[in-house]
Order: structure tokens, then C-alpha cells, then sequence
């Protein structure tokens, strides 16, 4: 299958580049180096070091005699997005390349705006370069869980069967997104709904929850394949960044009650999600959503976890319920369906306390690489 | 009360400037005189003659003896709007600056990008500049019934009471719109309620039907006052675009079988809708959806009854059933609730034949300022 990923150089996309290209497909990526930039724009880094797009492709090319292709260029840039699309003739196009922080997209009016038209621009562009170019390819978007907020009711695989007034309606599911970020995910599935139903584009709509664990077997082969491990206040994420602060010694810092309950993702079925949907593309003119997550927590849960196997490993870590700095409700109702890839095949890796020991061993031994200052989340939703 | 108009030189916004400054309230207007240029750029015009803004604000100075202060510029430039929102210190912004044209949204790739970001930017610098400038002022945004689609329920007023495995909640009332502007539309609602959400704005989010009729009774005071009056295939509208086609002898030309059924509103309406909203502002954090619409009627039922008082008139009209350009159900439920302005005391103008009429009147009386080649709907959603 001829694979494009867009966002290829990021923490999602760059293990499902090689898993794709280590199960024989012929991948390409798309990337602006945009995460490298925002790394240096907000004094980030990874806490595992990692080699560049170039070193990288080289270190596969090496190891396991695949090619992979890039192409460096912005989705914003039609005239680049439309020769990539026609060029290169995909089969699916997978589409990871939007600024994907709730965080980023709060810090000012500049970063929402920029946030907003970045990602509906970008995805407007691949949507007219595939009705353009490769009418027939399938469309496997990276959406968010967050789409969806916090409803009191059961979160559906994208639709909602609605009875009133003693009429039925199969529908959209509803939305409530909780930042600039996330609605402009809910943007991006307006726009795709809208596009396979007048063009007759296929579509996946992967509603993906928190990613947690950083290396895949690919990525594990070579230290120039390893993948990025965020732990800071703008791009880290829930499990990751409480094994860097365990790991350092930092308390694990709780937005307020910690009754927040999200889906979880393991980076390893976050790749094998990629390929099912792939593999089995939406009919013409169809926008499926799946819900890609595999474990509900909560984020006092994950913390709790955290603590104990830090504790085996003579971490010694405490928890602390720092205000939240979202506007978010911190107890809820939360019940989300996710067997939609589970039907097409998936075997969960399901959070051992093996993967947190691995997260906090990695940590460990870079941890000189922590830049102390970036841990805090001070990004203010208010 | 102090009322800033954003999109005051428009076919909705300047009518309504002129209504609230007869009412006495302190009108400014913001513009970035897009409309005009649209116009310039699809070879149309407006059937009745307008003066320009300028012309139009010493007009009503002389004539009412009230000032309408102007404020030319775009509100995608955040140094702008902030600063008329600081300046002017509004009780109520009115929105209606947007690109507001489906067609004109769906002409090429360009056209939705554009209106996309036009409207989401404008809407968004708008929330930021209330939150830093304004924070007690109250939103009314103008949003489109064409948000909703047509569901086979019932259409509620912005929000759905859902039951569903044993558990309820009160939901965004699913969206579904028909092109890339009333997709627009549906990100700026989603955008409003999350800034009400965290920031407590205050808005009401005014989902708006067809617009028909042209004058008020302020623009009827002077030709210089005069609203415009869209025909083409762009900016026109079914009832109004309709008696133009009867006036000059073309066929009413009904997309597909004509069963597209809409809510519909006189202008005169419009603009005491508006003043309505405004003297009864939406609490802090609140976020009201108002279907801002009198009655539903089928294109079909349009075209009819204009054939119908046009032959009173001695004008010989066919109705022809053109191939749809877009895409739509054009035979389908439709019912959609508009109680809530009028428990706020809208008494609604209910079309009658001498508006018809008195459209077909003022049709003949320009009609040799008609571009005939502007008349066909030529956008093709595919």
C-alpha cells in the first residue's frame, strides 16, 4: 500500500512511519519541522535525544533496507500539498500534521489563531488535493477524544442515534470541545463530514486519546530511531510527564481533584490503529469515526500508578493537587465506546506496570536533559 | 445603549444601524467594505442603486439628525479591532461581518479558505478583544439556520435535550451544514461557546433563515439610504432573487425538485430582532441560541407564489427546474422551532403579496441595471 503521513516527523507520526514501512508498505512523509520549532520556541526539548528527519531516514534506510521518502513543506501551501498528493499517488493519506497541544493553542490570541488556521487550512488543502489529485485514496485523520468533552451521557464512535418528538435521526454526535486546540479538531471534522458527503471522499476520523509509552520496536532498534518523550507543561502529556517528574524528583502535579477521566492509548496500538484503518479503507463518500483509545483513567489513577512503581524502583514521589489551570470539570460522567478497532483487530497493549517501569527508566537515564522550568503548567485557561 | 455594528455597510447591517440609531441608541459601524469589493469581483451589483458609506452616514446625519460614527478596517487585524472595541467601549457588538455566501464559499479552493478563515480569525479577534477590552459586553452573532441542515427531527433552538441508555443531558444541538461558509458558521458557534464557556462572555448566537425584502422603513427615507438588493447567483437569495427574474422576464429558475424547505424572515424583522437581543443580553458565560426565522417555506412554494402575484402584475412567468448545483436533500422533514424571540415580543412580518409586490415594483423599476449573465447559480458544490 502507498502510505503519505502527514506530521511525519512528530511523536505519533514518526513510529507509524516506520511500523508502516517495516510491514512492507511504501511510505512517504510530510513534515514542516514545525514541533522541532516549537521545541526551541518555548525552550523544550525531548528528554530522549533525538536524531534528525534526515539522520533518521538514513539510520532506517541502514537497518532495515527501506526507504522512506520526504517531503518538507507547510499543508498551508496548497501548490506544495497538491503536487505531493498527485506525485507520490497514495492509497491512504494519514494525517497527523496539525499543532496538537491544548496548551500551545491557550497561550495567547497569536497561538489560537495560528492554531485554528493551521490545522483547518492544512486539512482544507488535503481535502481539495485529494478531490484534485487522487479521488480514490482514503483519508485516515488524526481527531481527539476531546472532541467530544465530558458529556453526561455515553460517548459514541462519532454518531449519535437521537429519538425526539417521536422522530429518529441518526446524527453527528455532539461537541464540546475544551480549548482553541480541540476545536479545531471539531472544525476539521465539520469539514471532512461535509467533503465525503458532497465529493464522495473517504474518510476515517481517528478520535485518538492520550498517547502514552514513547519507543515501538522500530524505534527501539537504534538511538537515531528513537522516538521524542515530551514531559513539558505545553506538549507532555498525563503518564509520560508524571514518569519524567517521578523521575526527577518533582512532585506529580494533579490539575485540582484529578477526577479528570480521559481514554489512553498506548503509542504501540497507536501504530497498529493506523495500519486496521488502512487496511480496511471507509467506502466512497463515507466519514467513520472510531474512538482510538483502549483504557479509561483517571488523571489520580495515573498519578497513584506512577507513585507505586516508582516506589519499587526507590523513586520516592509525592502528589500534588496543583490548581488547574483549565477550565474543565475535575468530576464527571465518563463512558466512552471504543470497539470499533477491536472488531477490525486490535490487541490492546493494556497499561503493566512494566510500560510505567520502562517510562521512568528512560527518564532516569536522561534526566540531566530535564529543563526544570518548562515542567510547570503554566499555560492559563482563564 | 451602545451598540458597535461589525459588517454595518452590508444588506443586514446597515438596516440595522439605522434602526437602533432611530431607537436611540449610539450606533458605530465597523466594515472592512468587503461586500462591495465581491461585487467588483463577480461583475454584479445590487439592483437598487447604494450611495457609498460615507454618502450614506451624512445622509441619515441630515435627514435624522444622528450620528453614525465609521470605523473602516478588518477584523482579522486584532490591532484594529481591539482598539475600536476598547474605544467605542460597546454595550452590545452586533457580528455580522462575514462572508456570508454559500456559493461564493464553494467557487474553488481559494473561496473556502478565504471564507473560512475570514470568519473564524474575524470572530475569534472579536472574543479575544471583548475579553481584554470589553469583558461585559454582550455578543449578538449572527449564525445561519443552514447550520443545522435538515435532521429528521425536530430543530430545537441551539441545544438538544438527549436521553440515551439510561442517561441524559442537555447537548449542542447537532451540526450539519451544506457548505464550506455554513461550516464557518458552525466553527465560530463552536469557538463562541468555549469562550463563553471559560472567559464567561456573553452572547447570543442568532441562527439566522433566508432573508427577503430590502427596505426598512429607515432606508426608505432617502435614496441615499437605500439598502441593496442581491439577484445574481452569488449573493442572491431565493424570494428576493425571484422578483428579479420575474421582473425581467427569466425564468424562476428552482434548483432541482424544490421540496428545499427553509425558514424565511422579512428584514424588517431582522433588525428588531437584533434590538431585542440586545435589550435583553444573555447573562455572563451564557451562550443563547435564537432561531431567528418567522416562517418555512419550500423553494417551490416561493417560486409559486411570486409567479402568482406577478401575473396580477402583467408579468408572464415560467418556473424551470434546473439541475441542482448543489448538493442537498430537495425533498425532506423540516421543522424547526422559533419561539424564543418572540416570547421576547417580536411581532413578526409575515409575508404577504404586497411585499411581493412592492420586491416585483421595485425589480421593474431597475431593472436595466440587471448583468444578466450574473442571474445563474454556476457554483457547483461538486
Amino acid at each position: 500500500m502507498r502510505i503519505l503521513i502527514l506530521g511525519g516527523d512528530g511523536f505519533c507520526g514518526w513510529p507509524t512511519a516506520l511500523y508502516l514501512s517495516e510491514q512492507g508498505h511504501e511510505v512517504a512523509i510530510v513534515d514542516n519541522l514545525a514541533r522541532r520549532a516549537w521545541d526551541i520556541e518555548l525552550g523544550a526539548n525531548s528528554l530522549v535525544p533525538i536524531a534528525t528527519l534526515n539522520e533518521r531516514i538514513v539510520a532506517w534506510q541502514e537497518l532495515a533496507g527501506k526507504a522512506i521518502t520526504v517531503h518538507v513543506g507547510d499543508l498551508q501551501d496548497y501548490a506544495f500539498t497538491g503536487q505531493v498528493v498527485r506525485d507520490f499517488a497514495p492509497d491512504t493519506i494519514v494525517h497527523y500534521a496539525e499543532q496538537r497541544s491544548a496548551p500551545y493553542s491557550m497561550i495567547d490570541r497569536q497561538h489560537a489563531v495560528f492554531t485554528q488556521v493551521n490545522n483547518v487550512v492544512g486539512t482544507l488543502n488535503v481535502l481539495y488535493a485529494m478531490k484534485e489529485f487522487a479521488p480514490d485514496s482514503h483519508l485516515v485523520k488524526l481527531g481527539t477524544m476531546g472532541e467530544y468533552g465530558t458529556p453526561n451521557i455515553d460517548i459514541e464512535e462519532g454518531y449519535l442515534e437521537v429519538e425526539h418528538n417521536g422522530r429518529r435521526d441518526k446524527m453527528v454526535y455532539p461537541k464540546l470541545p475544551g480549548s482553541f486546540y480541540h476545536a479545531s479538531k471539531v472544525h476539521d471534522s465539520t469539514n471532512i463530514e461535509f467533503a465525503c458527503r458532497i465529493w464522495g471522499i473517504r474518510s476515517t476520523d481517528l478520535h485518538q486519546g492520550v498517547v502514552y509509552n514513547v519507543q515501538t520496536a522500530e524505534t527501539k532498534r537504534d538511538a537515531r530511531l528513537s522516538n521524542r518523550y515530551d514531559y513539558d507543561g505545553v506538549f507532555g502529556t498525563a503518564l509520560n510527564r508524571f514518569c519524567s517528574q517521578a523521575a526527577t524528583g518533582h512532585p506529580l502535579t494533579v490539575h485540582g481533584a484529578g477526577g479528570q477521566t480521559r481514554g489512553f492509548i498506548d503509542i504501540r496500538d497507536t501504530v497498529r490503529c493506523i495500519e486496521l484503518a488502512a487496511l480496511n479503507p471507509a467506502e466512497r463518500g463515507e466519514l467513520r469515526v472510531y474512538n482510538q483509545f483502549t483504557e479509561q483513567w483517571s488523571v489520580q489513577q495515573l498519578a497513584e500508578r506512577v507513585q507505586a512503581v516508582a516506589g519499587t524502583m526507590g523513586l520516592e514521589t509525592t502528589i500534588d493537587h496543583v490548581k488547574n489551570p483549565r477550565v474543565e470539570r475535575e468530576e464527571h460522567y465518563y463512558n466512552a465506546k471504543h470497539t470499533k478497532l477491536l472488531d477490525l483487530g486490535l490487541q490492546p497493549h493494556l497499561l503493566t506496570d512494566e510500560t510505567v517501569r520502562d517510562l521512568l527508566t528512560m527518564a532516569v537515564e536522561h534526566r540531566d536533559r530535564i529543563v526544570l522550568d518548562t515542567i510547570p503548567a503554566k499555560v492559563n485557561w482563564r
